[in-house]
């Protein structure tokens, strides 16, 4: 199978193999070393001296835990929304009590700083930004830089960042950009089956974490940096996870950080022209398109349903449909992590089969 | 290595090799058929024909999750605790602002139902009654059955139960005594790697949903509801601890849970034998000893960190110590799950051999 939704990803053999690894004590010797080890290589993914920690569960599940352990209920925080995942941020942080101003830009677009500059001026009471890197729902990369450029260095405000599908595929400077908390997910671009996620934590998220009242248990990341100085997690891990992440970590490194980031660039870059060379039209304005999933038109007068059914069907080609309101309007393209340029070859080949037999003519 | 904590525990091989299988789409058809078949099977392990749900992360992340879809701020509930686990679970409900009355009962006992009747006689606002099945921490099972039959039987609370380290490997009959949220976790009985959660959630625990008003976004069970409906989890999930469950509760319901349970009895009836032919004693009485984990006097004179240390080292057994206050008191042998004789006499040859180093004359 083919398997091209925006995470999970195809993995390596050496990683999957890993995973058939026998199990470890996760308080002994042997655990220690391997979470000491991942920390530090993780800080390097990440770009940060911060803390760092790993939590098991979702990538909606550190995306809660950002929230969780740096605000207060009445807490007045500027959310920054482009998809399904900006307004994800949004709910959890009103849901455990926030109140949230939502600055929401159109499907298939970026935020807008200068809207950010002009909500930050006039609310000086505004204690966060949250904000999505990488939009997966529509396949759109924020200017994180700009973004957090003016909420930390023109307005100081803490800055959470849903890194979910950007961090270790795309560019991200957690520390030079002033992002105070990071949160990304195994499945993505880290080569990784889902069920970890991983958290930054900087000093000023640790100062918002000691007056910040929400609840917290599970999440309550002095948990984590309490028993990381014993080298252990607080809860038991997905120890197996632990095993693959090892490699996989390892490997993006022998790669080198800067390799990684122009292979998924290059990997974007045929994507997009492939697409375009069908005739296919991308949802987003090319300049601001993800480099780790690209979101396509369906063509006027085709069954968006039908398309992905008869990839799936016919040529074993897994792609993503469009979510809520983007449902049939979109296809989704995932090309994070370990993707190869045949893979998407393979992909635009089956598009090119199955289109006109649902009424597009291909160019 | 002979890796005797309670959880994560050794796995058979064929279990292991499953968590190398290639990623597959969560929102696809595969998955579905997966995540269906797994949670009929589950329920029959549980012995309910409640709701299930499967959370990626840890049991304690369960237990969090029974908490916060059943209580609001200020309800007043009762905690029963025998143990580091059962406090922990009135510390989650603390903190996410229930009142709770704490009822303690001595490390190495188990709760009498008696205690919790004159509560519940005391204080007609009870709201729901929290308690462990199986304590890891003291080696000790509660009697489930006569606790719930106070709590729901009598007085018709609401009825929380950490059964982690016991469905699967001890009775539990989550239905016939009442209970309306059973949580466990996969590195116990399930003969599976740590990282996933199973949660139970009756009727009345939806009619308690539908009023609880404690913040919950990644545990929230109405949409682990709304997602199976399409076979799928809410958020993405440890696919590979997946395709290790669906072999795993094969190989359980194969077994027949009769002969599960039988194979633990037996299991730990041998392994407190050999402990007290040693020379050694129990920590608990041995009429409430716990069948997936055995809890064992450090006796006087040794040190309870080199004697983990020497089997460590000179026999390659990883047991664990005690917890807290239990710390260098008691070391404690896990037999959940997947566990033969021969690897509880190893065990037990490896004691013969390392108490008379520290100092103990072993019988």
């Amino acid at each position: 199978m083919n398997l091209r939704t925006p995470g999970p990803i195809p993995l390596p053999d050496d990683i999957l193999e890993t995973m058939s690894g026998p199990m470890i004590n996760h308080r002994g010797p042997e655990f220690a070393e391997l979470l000491n080890r991942a920390t530090a290589r993780l800080k390097q993914v990440f770009d940060t001296e911060s803390d760092l920690y790993v939590i098991t569960g979702s990538g909606t599940a550190a995306m809660e835990a950002a929230v969780v352990n740096t605000l207060s209920p009445g807490d007045r925080v500027i959310n920054l929304s482009i998809g399904a995942f900006g307004d994800r941020f949004a709910q959890i942080a009103e849901i455990f009590g926030a109140e949230v101003t939502r600055l929401s830009f159109p499907l298939g677009t970026t935020v807008d700083p200068d809207a950010l500059r002009k909500a930050l001026r006039n609310d000086s009471e505004i204690k966060a930004v949250l904000v999505t890197h990488n939009e997966t729902s529509t396949g759109v990369t924020n200017d994180l830089e700009a973004v957090a450029g003016v909420a930390k260095g023109e307005f100081d405000k803490l800055v959470l960042v849903d890194g979910i599908s950007s961090v270790a595929s795309l560019p991200l400077r957690t520390d030079a950009w002033g992002c105070d908390v990071v949160v990304s997910a195994s499945q993505k671009g880290w080569m990784l089956p889902p069920g970890l996620a991983f958290i930054t934590f900087s000093e000023r998220a640790w100062q918002a974490h000691a007056e910040a009242r929400m609840p917290r248990f599970y999440f309550d990341m002095a948990q984590y940096r309490s028993y990381l100085e014993k080298g252990q997690p607080p809860y038991t891990p997905a120890i197996s996870i632990m095993f693959a992440m090892d490699l996989a970590l390892k490997k993006l490194l022998d790669e080198g950080m800067g390799s990684v980031f122009e292979r998924h660039a290059g990997i974007g870059r045929m994507t997009r022209q492939g697409i375009k060379d069908l005739g296919l039209s991308l949802f987003p304005e090319e300049s601001v398109a993800s480099d780790t999933v690209t979101a396509v038109r369906v063509p006027d007068g085709v069954d968006g349903a039908k398309l992905n059914g008869l990839l799936r069907e016919e040529h074993d080609v897994v792609l993503a449909g469009g979510q809520a309101e983007l449902a049939g309007k979109i296809f989704r393209i995932g090309h994070m992590g370990y993707c190869t340029p045949e893979e998407i070859q393979d992909v635009l080949d089956a598009l090119a089969q199955v289109l006109p037999k649902l009424g597009f003519a291909t160019k």
